[in-house]
């Protein structure tokens, strides 16, 4: 939205050839709209106040606007103001990737079709897909539009128009730059140029797009506001999140066929690829705009047949979703990886980060329990269920020595163990990660079938060739994949494991620092981090963040293992102590399961979790863009793991944790189609449903108590 | 696909010049694949067997497929088959369009991908969406495929491959052409050409493909198939209609944001203009595929902005569908209109027919009745429905004199009168029609509002800003819409129907037998249609075909007026004497009609409408695309007039008349998420619903009885 002004024929005003003489930023979250407020001195002393408020609608997908509001404090003459569109945009947000093709764009054409209008057209270069831009810009005094002396500059990919007017001592005007933005995936369009310019054409006054785009926020925030009403830190960190998360993902995207970029929708870093981040991003949105997660799933879905084919290709069946992708969900991993640390390129064999598929199964088995979506699951979600599950036992083998079914040559979260070391063979044998949750998958899918109507039971078995031997296996598996154990009864990361190296992490820290990125280091050093004992992030224990204690339980037992409350102390524990937190994503992690053991360290790693984007505590990985898991794992943390939310037999659990920071807590909620809102007081659990003519109820438990509330009632559990 | 065979070097076998000796044209409605088998005698006398089979995917939106077997029979020798890819298609389908322009594609380029492998991509001139499609093409013998020689011919719009072999006498040999195609607008893809090309690469066989087509058809009838075990000709036709149906609206065309085309995916009447088909359309997919019909419903939706914009310039408030439209949901009705019977071009005011929105508004509610749909409700619906009970309310003025609300200036489904005879002024007064739906629309919209959930409501007014008064407004109009009648007690078409003159029908019907098209037979003949007492195809009458008798008892009783089973009966008696049914719509609306006072005419209506697009009884206009309202409505009627389907306070009821023809009648609904089948024996009803392990019920009623049948049930209702 370039925008720039002249006064009296100078140079356009930048903040280097001005003195400043008051400035603020101010970006205002709860409609994530950006104001600025400058007031400066040019070098001929006329001192000027610039205010600017842009924000992109909530309300209307097609539109952005920016005002301006001038005001010569001192002086009268001529004004230019110069409003441009620009295509020559490039991508070079990321340092590392600035030796990469950056200019994503060919230019097409650009257009006048309205004296306050310019237009624009460009295409990606390699995709195809058109990109169009409208501006209407005009000047407003007191009374109303002024009429300005237009000028034209046009490019192929570039246009501007220059607005000539008089400005007079202590006069204020205003510059409204309205601007509709189509592409030519966009539905109910004729061509994108020509709606973009038929829109903004139809397009009302800045004010009115305002009110409209506020309004839609408000509505998001009725949904999705967290209230913490007896810490303002936390509280403000929050919203800061749900700002970020809800821009990335809306009711707008839900219908665009996007995934969840890991880095937000501006960052550059990763490319735009889609990787395992919804994990933690969706359980927040499942209980507040559900829509939003099936249209993730959707995404997902679409991409089913590409998955298929990953799998048939490397030897397997079913689907196996990439680790990495893009446009059309091929695998679009790196196989090589720049250590800036070093300026090496080294091999990246990440891909082979196969728990990206259980991260599926586990978000549409979740989705479904919060929405009660069955025609998702019927429709979508078992098809998809079932080809993973059938994955994974395509991937697993039967080992007779054991009796026991094993999965090798697939890495966990964990990124620094790509392989044993001095092994040719990619990935490790048995992760217990992947192992566990793959047990619980065979047992969610061996009783899926059984969930279906009977004629779609039938159809999608056909269609997709599922045999009761297959179904077998798989209830089978659920009672027979071997997890490793330490002599100890630690949970082994890896079958192994206990052969590597211990790391000197205290001789680490105080050589480097920062040792987050561990693996970089070592690797700089001439060493394989492949040889210690050492975490990038949750692994193992990232099995205690996404089952209740109860579940693992079964989950274990019916592997023939013992699950006690030590195995879960001691696990922490050790990998607690070995973890270098190279990913954010583990302080979510940890502060999830520290919720189980200790609350003081779960609090602490919360608010590093919490402070990690608005600090850039990476050093400088913020401005590459957000970290969508983290920012959505602080709000899921809070009903997860703090107020200990579950679903089980169609019922929301709460076993809320004493809650010190959070004292007086009041969330909404969706659960299976009727909003409540559940407030957190000193021994009580108010939950209430807004009133709804539909005349729905849900069930609501708190320890043994279980209610059944319905739309307009209000009950108080005692804890 | 064009695939054209070449045998020793002579020229391309075509049917002109070669001797017929058998030919077999089959299609298979089961899967709507086209199979020919033909024996032919060349100029040297070689004879040659040939079959072909071909499809376009149920299972993948972007697959066909050809097929071809030949068999020299009584010679040897080389043989070349033709394979090509050609992007110069014309439209010409419809002889009185051929001087406009027909070409719709630009070339862009093409490619050899790999050496069985070409592919084009054309892009469309206005739009500017891509089309890409690739084409394997291989010849299999006994033995697995044949080692061919092949040559190349490209253009940027055009290419194709030979590929040479050779044949022995009594041999056999087929070739398999298989394409993919995909558009610009598709989702996860990266970019259509490069997918095309892909997903040919990792095409199977034929019978593969085949297969999973079949299966995807086989599933589909599941759902569709209406059982007549009494009447075979009857039964052929429905299954017929129902193929058609399902090809132009299945389940991939539900996510494409494509609406209705009045006249199926290929006919070029009406150059792919939705209109008010979807009146017709909607009802038999409510009940069988209901993502199809919601899918319909988010068309229009995402059109909601157009249709504001349509009223707001217009000079009118809420939403305005336009009678036509296409691609952005513009208005795109045609204002002159070619008579081929005078060559003239005469004016066309028929988008005067606001009717389209109220079809929009009852296809809403009905949808929504029949599945039970909270989400599209709440989401979507209740908007749309609110838009277009407020346009209807800023359309009707209040007329002090009469203590009633009139519409002026609008035409109703009858297109022969579209003004009155010497004015100037465009559309009628107070059509009864508009007046009755407008009465009806004004109720429900006035009680939607108490249906909605607290929050929901709340945003929903302040969103779209309505007010308290407006409701008011819309309970006043249902209590005091003006509806016009002739002295005898017949409903007026319009005000001041009474003052048209009769025309002489004998003498027209004598002079030109067919008089379907009588407004062009008077136009030619320099006459006004407006002059006279005729209509073109159900109007007022189509009243008793949407409406029950009881609910249009209640809706002309809460207007003040009294309503008999006199008033109906002389109403259509008058009318059908003066309705030319110059659209076969009015078959199926007057068999609906008729079905309530003499059933012998109903059917012989129901015969026509059903006969009507494989017997051409317009004299060609099924060559320019079939009939989808009619198709759908014969469909419909089976359920809406002959066992008399309506949902009341959320109980389906069957009302069945006598069942003649359809004795023995079976059926297949969806009721609110459950599957039913419905048998109609002698004197009983048995409804028995699906095994569902989601416990699922709904509610019938036949007469008096009314019965919950839960999943698994089957209950048997006395007549």
């Amino acid at each position: 939205l370039v925008l720039k002004l002249r006064i009296g024929g100078d140079e356009p005003i930048t903040l280097k050839n001005v003195e400043l003489l008051s400035y603020r930023h101010e970006v205002d979250f709860r409609n994530a709209t950006v104001i600025r407020r400058l007031r400066f001195r040019d070098r001929r002393g006329r001192e000027t106040t610039l205010s600017s408020k842009r924000f992109v609608s909530m309300a209307d997908m097609h539109q952005a606007a920016l005002k301006w509001t001038i005001t010569a404090e001192n002086w009268s003459g001529p004004v230019e103001v110069i409003s441009a569109l620009d295509a020559r945009v490039i991508n070079q947000g990321v340092a590392r990737y600035r030796e990469l093709e950056g200019r994503h764009l060919h230019p097409v054409e650009s257009r006048t079709p309205c004296p306050d209008t310019i237009s624009l057209i460009a295409q990606t270069r390699q995709s195809r897909i058109y990109v169009a831009e409208a501006v209407r810009t005009r000047v407003y005094g007191d009374t109303g539009e002024l009429d300005v002396r237009r000028g034209l500059y046009r490019m192929e990919d570039y246009a501007h128009q220059t607005l000539g007017f008089d400005l007079q001592q202590g006069q204020s005007i205003h510059v409204e730059k309205l601007v509709s933005f189509y592409t030519s995936h966009d539905q109910a369009i004729n061509e994108p140029l020509a709606n973009a310019e038929k829109a903004v054409g139809r397009f009302g006054t800045f004010d009115e797009a305002f009110d409209r785009h506020q309004h839609a926020w408000d509505e998001l925030w009725d949904d999705c506001d967290i209230l913490v009403p007896n810490d303002d830190r936390v509280q403000f960190l929050l919203r800061f999140h749900a700002s970020h998360v809800l821009q990335t993902c809306s009711p707008h995207t839900a219908d665009l066929d996007v995934g969840v970029p890991a880095r937000g929708l501006n960052g550059e870093a990763y490319r735009g690829h889609i990787f395992w981040d919804e994990l933690y991003v969706y359980p927040f949105l499942n209980f507040r705009l559900p829509k939003i997660t099936r249209g993730l799933l959707m995404y997902r879905y679409r991409r089913l047949d590409e998955a298929r084919t990953l799998a048939h290709e490397a030897g397997y069946r079913g689907a196996m979703y990439p680790w990495q992708s893009g446009s059309d969900g091929k695998e679009e991993t790196q196989i090589v990886h720049l250590n800036p640390r070093s300026g090496l390129w080294e091999p990246d064999l990440s891909q082979n980060q196969r728990h990206v598929s259980a991260a599926i199964f586990y978000n549409i088995w979740h989705y479904i329990q919060a929405t009660g979506d069955t025609d998702f699951l019927l429709g979508q979600g078992a098809e998809m269920m079932m080809e993973i599950a059938r994955f994974w036992s395509s991937l697993a083998h039967f080992n007779p020595q054991r009796d026991r079914y094993e999965i090798h040559g697939v890495m966990g979260p964990d990124e620094f163990h790509e392989k044993y070391p001095d092994s040719d063979e990619p990935g490790l044998h048995n992760n217990a990660y992947t192992n566990v949750m793959v047990a619980w998958i065979s047992d969610v899918a061996g009783k899926l079938l059984d969930m279906l109507p009977e004629r779609r039971r039938r159809s999608l078995c056909e269609r997709i060739d599922i045999s009761d031997q297959e179904v077998e296996t798989w209830k089978l598996m659920s009672h027979k994949m071997y997890v490793p154990f330490h002599a100890d009864g630690v949970i082994s990361q890896f079958e192994g494991w206990e052969n590597l190296e211990e790391l000197d992490w205290d001789a680490y820290r105080q050589e480097y620092g920062n040792i987050q990125r561990l693996d970089r280091i070592l690797r700089a050093e001439g060493k394989e981090p492949d040889r210690y004992k050492l975490s990038k992030q949750a692994d193992t224990v990232l099995l205690f963040y996404l089952f209740r204690q109860d579940e693992l339980k079964q989950i274990f037992e019916r592997l023939g293992y013992s699950y006690t409350p030590e195995i879960l102390r001691k696990t922490v524990a050790y990998y607690d102590a070995r973890t270098s937190h190279g990913s954010t994503l583990s302080f979510v992690a940890y502060a999830g399961i520290f919720s189980e053991t200790d609350l003081t360290t779960s609090w602490e790693r919360y608010m590093v979790a919490l402070e990690s984007d608005v600090g850039d505590v990476q050093g400088g990985t913020t401005a590459e863009g957000i970290h969508m898991g983290v920012m959505s794992g602080t709000l899921d943390l809070v009903q997860r793991s703090y107020v200990g939310e579950v679903i089980r037999d169609g019922v929301l659990y709460f076993n809320p944790k004493a809650m010190g920071h959070l004292r007086g807590l009041t969330f909404p909620m969706r659960f299976r189609g009727l909003l409540i809102k559940v407030t957190f007081e000193d021994g009580r659990v108010r939950v209430s449903a807004e009133v709804d003519s539909l005349n729905r109820s849900v069930k609501v438990g708190v320890g043994d108590q279980v209610r059944e509330i319905r739309s307009g009632e209000s009950y108080a559990f005692d804890l």
